[in-house]
């Protein structure tokens, strides 16, 4: 049984991690997984959002300890080891935010550490009611700093800093007002709630939504004059689009597109 | 009768779109007149606030895209059109932002891509209940990348990226939670609870204000060690305002300044 | 009788504010006196948490205005006092910000000006039930530029503005909603209930949470790309600490860490 499953369903691909003896946890084995299937949803046009999910009774519990702890054999007290590590799962979080595709995390249980950073840097979450969010790496000594890199980008200041300096956990009720998920639903139906999500998305002009995500991304990060002279290239290129035209003149015209894409 | 109304009241200028037929869309003709009244709004030091609205059932719906698509006429498919439409709309909007007087959106109805935009680029919007607000572009294969600007600097990451990718409205309730607007009040009561907002503001030391909202911008945009260079230097020319000696001592001594202001 | 009395407890130090004739104000005396203490708890190893309140009815009232017109009788007309004092207050307000000890703002009564600015300058604040909070210079003609730094990085941004332009309070519950302080408690709960916060954090790993407050605020105002890269290798010097292995070592086999530190 692979440790990462793929099943596809109307242009939706939902990845689940399956290591639930681990709490799937992100593993030397699972980051090189997730890579490899980010990559290949990377050209994949038939896919059109992604859904990420966990096997068992959480949805991530963070990098894999024992594995750290071993690296610690090395010559050089695992510093490469270390370094390496977290390298990969940077490029990991940021294959999610430069993937074309939006992608929704459906947490439930819990999601700690790495794992809560992975429902920060998904582009939206849904939550299964009852899940509980923490950056708790403080309590063993590990402060959470990758993880506050998604975590301070989604959530405010002082909210933040408590979470990471006192490991405590917020549920999922106060994830969505700190504005960690965009809502929770009872766990019977997290699945086609968040399949829902995905299919609508789905359903838009995929050039238009991979434009889009590029340039929220990129856009969020520039001074404000900049960001207006680069979304209005951004907005010329998406309106030359011959799809983009058949969209507007359906729209006038009161029918729906008949889209290429 | 004007495409864009202004009625000045107790030193605040109302600004109306008067296109109620068009949804008040942002066409090239409102556009310019946009320009023309903020230009003017610049330098006159009568007016301390304004307040923008729309005539009929809707506050504004975005672009006029019968006129976008007869801009695809031209021999480049309207390419330079476009890129010119995008940058005069940036500038209505950036001109708002430098205004020296604070600008308060007063939405009802519907207020929705370049719409949506303009209330989220106002420095305080107080909507009717019941308003809807949405970046539906990607409805019709149009990712709304310049509204996203604005609004992707007044909510949350996560809901920002939920509106754009599924194009779905939000009322004013989740507005106001989110951060776009300020809050909402019953239609009967917008126009009061607005004007009184804006006479408030009015009533304040312009040159306190002017130098205030300038500096605002400036600095939320700086590293902090920056901001706080550049804020100290501002304070002290605020200080050296003869109306702030006046208004200090005026507290100071528990009575009401006189400010040649 | 110190206008700043410090009271160590259990490795938190708590500083009070006591000039409560003043309201607490900002004094150059008081200012010295925060940035001595400041100085002082940099280095002190035996202290893991600091906590910051008022004596008397308020919390802080922000600037002593009577200290800032005398400061006018200079030839210049103050400008060079005006630089000074905005200079030492920014470092006073930097100093807590890069204290490698969080720092929990303990506010009641009221916090205005940079009495304000002292709460969303802290890591974390816990507030007394009907605390009210304002940016109201511009009430007096001076606009709270320098506040606003901290404030405009702990709220959204139309909020922000509209207090500041407004010089209208918010009250406790307002502030938790948007984000500037933690949690309110009952007065008489107040000391408790802040004292255990401070005390959890002052709990964990001390170098733990000095490189990760350290992390936080800098990686905040980098590009993501660029905070990744600084937060890998953050986690590996933190990973290479022995109390860390220690940590983990712990967690794994079930037990207490025996920290060093």
């Amino acid at each position: 049984m692979a440790i990462l499953e793929r099943h596809d369903t109307n242009r939706v691909a939902h990845l689940r991690l399956n290591t639930p003896e681990k709490l799937n946890a992100l593993s030397d084995a699972m980051l090189a997984a997730l890579q490899d299937q980010l990559d290949q949803l990377r050209g994949d046009r038939d896919v059109r959002a992604v859904i990420l999910s966990g096997a068992g009774k959480a949805f991530c519990a963070g990098h894999d300890l024992k594995e750290m702890q071993a690296g610690r054999q090395a010559p050089d007290g695992g510093a490469a080891y270390f370094a390496d590590l977290f390298t990969r799962c940077a490029r990991v979080m940021q294959s999610i935010r430069t993937l074309p595709q939006p992608v929704i995390a459906m947490p439930h249980g819990i999601a700690t550490a790495a794992g809560c950073q992975l429902v920060a840097t998904c582009d939206m979450a849904v939550a299964a009611t009852g899940t509980r969010f923490g950056v708790n790496g403080v309590n063993i000594g590990l402060f959470c700093s990758t993880p506050m890199v998604a975590l301070s980008r989604n959530i405010p200041r002082k909210q933040a800093f408590e979470m990471l300096t006192t490991g405590q956990f917020i549920d999922d009720t106060r994830a969505q007002e700190l504005g960690l998920i965009n809502r929770s639903v009872p766990e019977d139906e997290l699945m086609a709630e968040t399949q829902a999500l995905a299919e609508l998305v789905a359903g838009k002009l995929g050039a238009a939504v991979a434009i889009g995500k590029e340039a929220f991304y990129n856009q969020v990060e520039m001074p404000v004059d900049e960001a207006y002279a680069y979304t209005g290239e951004v907005m010329v290129q998406n309106m030359l689009l011959r799809d983009t035209e058949e969209g507007i003149n359906a729209f006038l015209e009161k029918r729906s597109p008949d889209w290429a894409d």
